[in-house]
């Protein structure tokens, strides 16, 4: 296939901007539309400087566009199971960012029309393709710590964002930790089969009126016998904090942060060393970037990517469990629902 | 007070010569009276060589010795709360090793006594004296995280004991993890109110047999608001994993291990570093020197030491509700016992 | 101006397929003409793959072509000064691989048509642009260290190229140390007097053949009293070694090592991390696109960029006199040339 | 020889205090006399507290009491060799603190003496008793970096001292540097053949009058053609900065600085780390220990000690050289003499 992959994107927001740019970076894409409900004239000049070769309101005008052979779906949560269907029965490839659904009907019955069209889907749990994560990944899949036992993943934000954008996320163990859920299951390699998860509102009261917590400590089982935690926290206020350590019988790994520079400096008081990453968007550059060069191989070589939406619904039922637990106040179980 | 501490030492082990050793070097302590109850010719002739005036094996030449002002309780821990209540009644001043007693009702009993007889305790809780974590400590205390959200203690030994020794130990919570809490409720400057516990046998399978695991999660709820995890192994395989972290509102602290040396190898693999510290006696090195320093500070000016008996009770009561949750599944609250 | 800078690249070797991509992803430039003497069917059809619009074997094909407004000197050093020098004839801004010249006497005359001409001419000292090395400039400028008292600069390839190679280098002070050279002014912000050169052939015997030699040290005074070293290997054998540290009367900065990535690895030997990053690709990919962005910028200013000639000029005479130095084993005295 | 090594201490200043405690901490000694020609009341009561029988003012009670086995000269550097000479003559073994004299003829004399009386003589370079730097001369020595090639000492006191004080102290190679050369040989394994030396005063102009500098670069070639660099200063004004890197042909070694602890605090505006060790006294505490651990040993094994006045001669020779160099801003051979 020495042709373009032609792509629609919907939803021209942040992210959808970094994944176009990123599309035309790698080469290999043509961004053949764009679509945006809230399209402006201004928008769309910035999209065809970018090289978008078409933008519109509309999502049926990349969906029935038949060129098409692939889309980017960036749009907000509420859109994403209904875009993949529609674009799943049109028998094209689909990139979308996490999660599925918030709604965990809505998600299975995506998966399940993805399953019977054969489409190709890969869910943008973007740091599976951070360098670090990988690294630590593939040690422990080379057997480097014998027998894990023991996994922590600690994942804090920056700040906190509004309560009024955390109204509508659906709390933090399926808008935020769900990540660090996947990547609990991604480096051990193994299913999480029970969860205690507890939290607290300790960044700002009133998400308590949003049923929600700010800061959360999470303990897993895995289907392997090992045990683990999930920390998170909305605001960690020194940068983004991401973390993960591993024990094994043979051997213990830690991948630390990610900081600004290399740069220190010393004087009577101590030393002050640089600020760690302030954000996704610099932690995870290079990551963004490798998730697509992922769905365009995935595509070439006609098969699944190596993150795709099962993952998305297996993470997804662990947030769940989470829910569950943080109101039970004892271990749940996580659903294991086949598509 | 230009005299010197006349002590009995109870207990002659490899803890007891060492508390020995370090109370000679300090100056300012006589070593009175040694009691073991399996004294030996040899034993009693390395005695001697340290410098202990007398040795016997009956404890009663200590406590009916008049002229002893103290005393230093290192032998096995069913021991423990009996010397400490004969000491109290006859006013020496106590030093003894954790924990107090593996029987709360023993452990109240006897610091009632103590409190009865106004008499001196000290407890061997020898992290409160490492100095990496008396600074961490301090930094909360002066407010440089602002209000503490979440703390994590992770407690890894280097090899895990034998099942003979374990058998006895009172269980990972009891026997290990309590200088654990113990330090979160002194980082932290607030007490435990509520505990969720799980774990298992990753180690050895035998640990099952005694009731007990070698890999424990616990989640700890203070009194102040704030969360936070005590993660304990019996066995890092790697060295003496001795961690804590803090975040609070205003910053993060972090104490990391400590390492052997400050050398490290580069050749075209990558780099390799020292080993972490490969047991408590060079970890805590210095800290059992000091602690020490505070019981004869203690007795010279007349005052309790910075941990007493109360802590002991307290670290204790965490520990046996992790045990209690541990078997429920949920969480469970922290007894409170005042004396 | 909206319209892109249109671009002649010469030499389309590694190092200008580099510019050439990195050109393009930042946008802003067209690509109107490369010229290599070299160039193949292949080669040709990869650069029109790039964007590159035509490609000749022949350098007048952009000095004649007067709608290219710059140009982009990529080619063996023996061209660089009358690349130079043509190019500022026709009035084209000129960026330039270092050095200008193995030959003083064509540096000056290169510089001074340049002068005359009032073209803009950045050369291309990447490590200017480097994130972490100007982080440690702007903390000099900014008097965060006081006076600067002394500066090391540790700079050591991965591996020694082949002896054929570097017998046409021009020696380890202008092929490689130039580039340290330009760091010690840069990070200083003082020029060179007076310098003291030695070194050895450890690597390889052969490298005394050809008169070089493959690891220098090199001390240096400068115009503002301080003093410091320049320490070079063309061999690590363990990365690409790019380290700076500064003193000053009020503090010490230091900028170490960038690794691959932040993953350790622990068990009983200790601990293995990551490899310093291994070579100049990887090292100073960003900083190579950075450059181009300051080249771009300063032609859309109309100002001259923050690396010129000049600094090119000042470097090889640091250079030069390291030559000098080597060979009297005494100091020697930086030349002074004024443009 | 189980009876106690009977010692007599020259000088009861700070450095003879230390050694005093370490020496009777570790047994095996009994401090007959100490000996000060500033004896006071006070003086005496705090030695006769720390243990020491008895003191005096007059050196001659030290080196004709028979009964005194070793003697330990901790008084002024113009004092040492005298006193080398007439313990040497009284077959004493004995440990003096470096310099052995500032004055090449009496180094000599003093070293002649010792060899003719076949006595004992450890020097007290107490670095090479320094955990980290014995860990990098271990592993250079078992070929692990393959062959050494490039050596790079790193030293700065934290505070220059008084002008006052510097006057007599025989300049920065003699007084300070001395330690890092020895530590150069140390590590190397090969002696320094050349050198060359410059230096500034950028700390305090006023050393200019006592023609002594307070930083200095000093370029080192080795017998097994190996290069190096000395690089110190009077005053880091960070703490006590004590590093040392090697690079082979198979690969490189850092000993990196001590810390005072290991926590970090993290907030929005990076991270700030501990203080580097703050004194050769915290740094070097245990290093201390181990040079009298060592003296005991070689006195009990009939042996000469692994540090001698040949290597302080060595080291001197490299001193002396570095300030023939500074003046004459050239090369300089290291002397080389037989005793």
């Amino acid at each position: 296939m020495s042709k373009k992959i032609k792509v629609g994107v919907l939803g021209l927001g942040r992210i959808g901007k970094m994944h176009i740019m990123n599309m035309l970076q790698m080469g290999g894409f043509e961004i053949k539309r764009g679509v945006d409900p809230f399209l402006t004239d201004e928008l769309e000049r910035e999209m065809t400087d970018l090289g978008v070769l078409a933008c519109t309101k509309n999502a049926d005008d990349i969906f029935n566009d038949e060129e098409i052979d692939a889309v980017v779906i960036c749009s907000i949560t509420s859109t994403h199971s209904d875009y993949i269907i529609r674009a799943a029965k049109k028998k094209k490839a689909i990139f979308c960012e996490k999660p599925i659904d918030n709604d965990i009907n809505r998600i299975v019955e995506a998966l399940k029309v993805v399953k019977e069209e054969g489409v190709l889907l890969e869910l943008g749990f973007v740091r599976r393709f951070d360098y670090n994560h990988g690294h630590i990944a593939k040690q422990v899949r080379n057997g480097k710590i014998g027998s894990p036992e023991m996994i922590h993943v600690l994942s804090r934000d920056v700040e906190q964002s509004p309560i009024s954008y955390l109204k509508n996320s659906g709390g933090i163990f399926v808008d935020m930790l769900i990540h660090d859920f996947d990547m609990a299951r991604f480096i051990m390699g193994s299913e999480v089969t029970e969860v205690f998860a507890t939290g607290e509102a300790l960044i700002n009261k009133e998400i308590i009126e949003i049923d929600d917590i700010d800061s959360a400590i999470v303990t897993l089982r895995f289907e392997n016998g090992a045990i683990g935690t999930v920390i998170g926290s909305r605001r960690s206020g020194f940068g983004y904090d991401q973390r993960i350590e591993i024990l094994g019988s043979e051997g213990f790994l830690i991948d630390e942060n990610e900081f600004e520079h290399n740069v220190k400096y010393f004087n009577r008081d101590g030393y002050i060393g640089p600020k760690v990453a302030d954000g996704f968007r610099s932690r995870y550059n290079d990551a963004f970037f490798e998730e697509l060069v992922e769905f365009k191989n995935a595509i070439l070589e006609n098969r699944q990517p190596i993150v795709t939406g099962i993952d998305g619904l297996k993470s997804y039922l662990i947030a769940e469990a989470a829910n569950r637990s943080r109101k039970s106040g004892k271990f749940e179980k996580v659903e294991n629902i086949i598509i």
